[in-house]
């Protein structure tokens, strides 16, 4: 597996799905591929399938094209961003310039575009890597029998269990075509949104734990801000992907078979319970938001009222103290024999007094 | 009744509504029906009935299958999932097998789906369990003069009273056909949600009494936005079960019978009633949020005065006092003869003066 | 008048509008018609009128069923909910087992439903009883040429004034059939929020008055809650209502005539003023919250400042103090001729700075 | 010019506009004139106009009638709202009675309403006097070459532009019908929103100075929120107005020549404007509100964290003192020969340690 | 470059974005194109090209006018609001009167307006100039092979990129009509604001780090509140030239040919995705307020908790001293040899506990 870098993302650092920005050149003309130097070649690999037939090897994107005929359906994946093979790919398949540029000039939002003879969809991809949600964007190109999948880093395994299935011929995946295929990798980008969103949701339970346990810290606040970020990026990516599923619903072009509808109206409805969930989180985090700066004051309070409840208790038997600490020559209660003993009475006598008080109020 | 368990959740602790997440597996295929190993086989149950004929009784999947004759309608109802038991049924019955995943991997959203030759609800039955609002979903095919339900728990009893009826051949529903019990059971569902709705608001208004009454603790906060989530929870399932019985209502395939159209929009009513209320309880549960946080901050603001007037009281007054601690030689007024009286007499001007104008603002 | 009571609401302390909810009860069949045996015999009066004609009385059930004869309107009014009184109007003039349930099962939403052979409306009559928002639903049928009106209190005087418009013969109320007497009771039941509305109103405007000018205590922060709760209650009567009067203008069934429509345009649109009064007042009720607690805040906050001044204008001046307290052997200052004048100018100094720098800070 | 009043609302102090609540009297039937004795007859005016010839007069309300012929446009203006006046010319030109009842009772909503022989449209002319928001409500009726139009106050001069521009016949305004006619009074109306709109922004810039500026007083508070009361009145007045522009290009009945239309959707792009800018006034006056009250809340927190600093400076060092004012007999620092200095020194090291802290801890 | 300003926006100090009002002058007849004596006479520039030829030349408006013929497209580009020359051009090419009142009465809304002959274009060109958000309005007439642009300011340099690309005979550029041109111009006015979004997001990560590192000051209110007004500006922008975008896709007239309109779509995505930026870097903006608002309380609370603990402290070991400094004549104590170092012990001790005390609660 070969290392390299795109931008300035290298590709064990992807960047947060959350910061991430699409990279509009103003000044440049539509449709323009702008070749990267400093990124490697990508990686092409190639899937032929037919009922009883099935073909899977890495190849060049001149094989991969050579490769593609009639019968069955061909697959080919791209891995790494290459202007060269992604030209290469549109001269051979008729894929349309500006389709070719959102492919490269990642991130784009997801979508299904419909083209004269082809499909673009844009898929986004999310993950947790060490806890940090990142994005990598899939673009899928399909027609007749064939599918073009691209991805941003090499060595990302987003389509591993796709590929498995066909490779063992499961359920009707060598049956359908392209149109079937790429339901199934939109279905597999849609299902993994799910454990992420669970992740979150188990976060924030921690999060809530140590909110109202213990001292809310400025750390905590910073955390839910990050998770209201995470879960509006999650919602930034499922909302226009649930779309995608419906714009392929209903698709009148006749790409997209009758029976694979039905799969479409499943990841649709997938799409709405993940938003579903996302919008509910984001009203949990909210809710513990309320809560942190709620405990925060409260707990604030305590303290000043605690202290304020002490020196309001000592103030008034320093004021007793220092009355007979006065110098007049004539105080009668300093030649008194019991003089001082009355005056500790007297203080503890305040000092009952005002505790009675507190408690009575509830302050102690 | 045999104790079961499916996966993390025993029979007798219902999972909150609240906290229930989709069971979504990335990686499987779709209409891939996973057998659950530790769960107990299923309970089935039989009713048969005509304008003048009704049977009931507990029998085998196969018996079941075997059962289902024309004339008369056929009720199939399944306590607990169980892999097996819907694959025979799907087969014998042409169910759809994103269908069956659907009515497996609960908990799914409440929706109307239209089969080719049969439609699948998905119900939500809340209930109040031990004050906690809990959840079970009741997936429900029906077709030409059948219909099949299949419930999460075996102990549950929410659908007797429609039994019931069907029984005692109350109203109409030994006339009517299967659309008919669907209606009855989605409206039974339905108008379940009304006492939780009610036992919500009561809540409330114990919770408001509370926080006005006395001392608003951090527990009176957590209990409002737990009843903030449970009404969320409420909003989620009836918000689309409204639309669930919208789609019924539209139904172009002739399952649902022109004289169940205008039941359907009784219990669309009732939907819009439901959430209606709920929403003005989310309503009402914001405000009594408020009025906690503002009577919280009222109450410490009068303790503070309160302990802020005492302070401020008796510094003047020792600082009287320690004047006359000063140990100057030429102090004339310690020679007075009532200058201790009048050390005291002043302290009581300034202090009765102090009083006076805390009193004259109010803060006393 | 015979007094009487159902359920639980006594006739004279109707129930607070922003707390009622459905009676729903689970369980029962749909179009079921609970008979309440504590609920007294309805009061059933009956007006015929035709161009030339009028005729109004007090009867049974049967005799108002009986004087129903074509030619002319027939109005039939029913104070109190009596299911018998119901069920017999029901078989008379074919009215839909649902609605009937419905005009029973008090409180439903306002609505305008259609049936086979006539229309079914539920409003909801507001009043303010002893100052609290109170409501009652009228049910109204209406068909070709009669019009049933059932309403939940006896006393109740909502539609008098229609009533007399018809005894003397004014506009055009003899000409027009039952649905131009449907559009009158619509009218009047609009027409009534409006002095509710401004009452309202004119209780913010004093609320305010008394927030800006005295103390805002609790009682005020209750006091604007409910009347938010009032609002509520007011928008969800009055914009179902509005909507009710939008279906009767899009009325295909013959039922409602062409030239009641421009009348029905014109109690929309004061639907949609009475909404928009809501709407801004709601806006008020925020903005009065808002000032409450930016007032309480800054009183309290004023209250503080100044303590705390006094607190630290004394507190330097008692370190003054307390050093000439001190019982050192050679203090020279204590043997100074003008040292106790000295040490009080010293005090009167700090004093001073000490008020002028809080004065040039704007604290005192 | 005739002072005159109408109900309690003066000719010199209009009513503010967010107040004003419109006169809808319960238990009147629909079209009823209601004449108010108490205002001072209506003052007519008369404008005719055709390509090449016109005329302007004042008249009674009879002349006016007499005088409308067919061939070029007749424009009847009435100031004052005068319940004989409108009869009269309600029979005169087929005005239907409830749109005559909307010209009297104002305020009405913004509208156009279509009736069979003629256009209603219900005008808001808004301004500013002696600061405050006032409202007019400006009754329009035009058909085929007539224009009638219905100003509350007789001293208006709301028209004044329109009247001058066909006096000199400048533009096109000779040339065209009624419809442009009621274009251009719609058009300045909307055009008298911007000086307001511009007036609030900078009322809105002055007091952000002096929120940020000075201390923030309660009648800062009073202020925005009146700001944001007017900028909803504002609101209410533009949105509706927008429809009602919207809704005479979508005309049907030909009153409406092809040729206004484009003007129309000028006006209509107007208000669009109007409303943009009155959103993003309401969206700075609630971040004035909120900087209002946070630099409130810093303000106050600056005074107590410099309070507090003194007494903590003080309060140690006072503890000094009292210590060295103890009487104990053995104490050997007092008689010490530099015990005074010593002590001394004590307190100024802690003083100095203790604002070294506080600077450090940039506090002070 | 001569120097001019119109009215009281001098060339080098463009007006802020979102302060910017339209100048709306009540009492003008639509249509009115008003002459700004104090404008300097604007530059026109002439670019002609087709297929294969290139012209570009500076003109006089007259020059202009009479080069325009057919074959090849000409671009007339107007730089200042020069009403002698827009009159000129609208009578050559037929401009709308309200259009080009349009084009001279800046800001409009960005619209797409079309009239019989031509479409009518406004695009709102944004830049950061010297950091603060600035907007130029750039209006675009185009018919069949002719554009005419006019930009507000002189020295403006937005359509250098395009320009460079028609001399240049870069991609389609000399292919395509005047709608790609005019395609061109706002797909390069779109992505122009991906800079400025950007340079906002990293502004606020600068502010956040401020936040959350060191104290926050009201300053950092004040620009968080000027990075919302500017975003919103952003947002007024972005909005209505989205829907710019969609109207001329929608186009009928046929002066938009069916190649441009994939392009188009394009363009569409680009303002979706700007639209969606913007949104999400309110949410941002949104959350910085509140974590400002957050660690500005907390602080403070930190402050004075620290205070009043150092208070707490001190004041009962104050107190113990007093006791001591009372004259008594019978206070053993004082006579113990230990009794001073007693009574420091015992103060010693105090502040320990306490000291221990305040750390148990976390206080410390």
């Amino acid at each position: 597996m070969r290392p390299w870098k795109r931008g300035d993302r290298p590709l064990h650092a992807p960047a947060r799905a959350w910061k991430r920005r699409p990279r509009i050149r103003p000044g440049t003309l539509p449709g323009t591929l702008a070749h990267d130097a400093a990124a490697p070649p990508a990686r092409v690999s190639l899937i032929r399938f037919a009922h009883d037939s099935f073909d899977e090897r890495e190849v060049s994107v001149d094989e991969a094209v050579a490769a593609f005929a009639p019968g069955g359906v061909t697959w080919i994946n791209v891995d790494g961003l290459d202007a060269t093979v992604l030209k290469r790919l549109g001269e051979a398949f008729g894929l349309h310039p500006l389709a070719l540029e959102d492919a490269l000039d990642v991130p784009q939002r997801p979508k299904a575009e419909r083209y004269e003879k082809h499909y673009f969809l844009v898929l986004h991809a999310l993950r947790l890597v060490d806890g940090a949600l990142t994005d990598e964007q899939v673009s899928v190109f399909f027609g007749e029998r064939w599918i073009i999948t691209i991805q941003e880093r090499i060595e990302d395994e987003t389509f591993g269990a796709v590929r498995a299935a066909i490779r063992h011929g499961r359920g009707r995946t060598r049956e359908a075509g392209a149109d079937y295929l790429a339901y199934l990798l939109l279905d597999s980008v849609i299902d993994a949104y799910f454990p992420i969103i669970e992740t979150i949701g188990e976060r924030m339970s921690v999060l809530e734990q140590e909110i109202v346990g213990t001292a809310a810290t400025t750390e905590c606040l910073l955390k839910i801000q990050q998770i209201r970020h995470e879960l509006l990026a999650l919602r930034r990516a499922v909302w226009p992907t649930r779309e995608e599923v419906a714009a392929l619903m209903r698709d009148e072009s006749g790409l997209v078979a009758p029976e694979t509808r039905v799969f479409l109206r499943d990841a649709y409805d997938h799409g709405v319970q993940a938003l579903e969930i996302v919008e509910s989180e984001r009203e949990t985090a909210t809710s513990i938001m309320e809560i942190y700066l709620s405990t925060q004051n409260q707990r604030l309070n305590e303290v000043m009222k605690v202290l304020t409840v002490i020196s309001t208790l000592f103030i008034p038997l320093t004021f007793i103290a220092s009355i007979y600490g006065m110098n007049f020559e004539a105080m009668p209660e300093l030649k008194w024999r019991f003089g001082y003993t009355s005056a500790l009475g007297l203080m503890a006598v305040t000092a009952a007094g005002l505790v009675a008080y507190f408690k009575r109020r509830g302050w102690w």
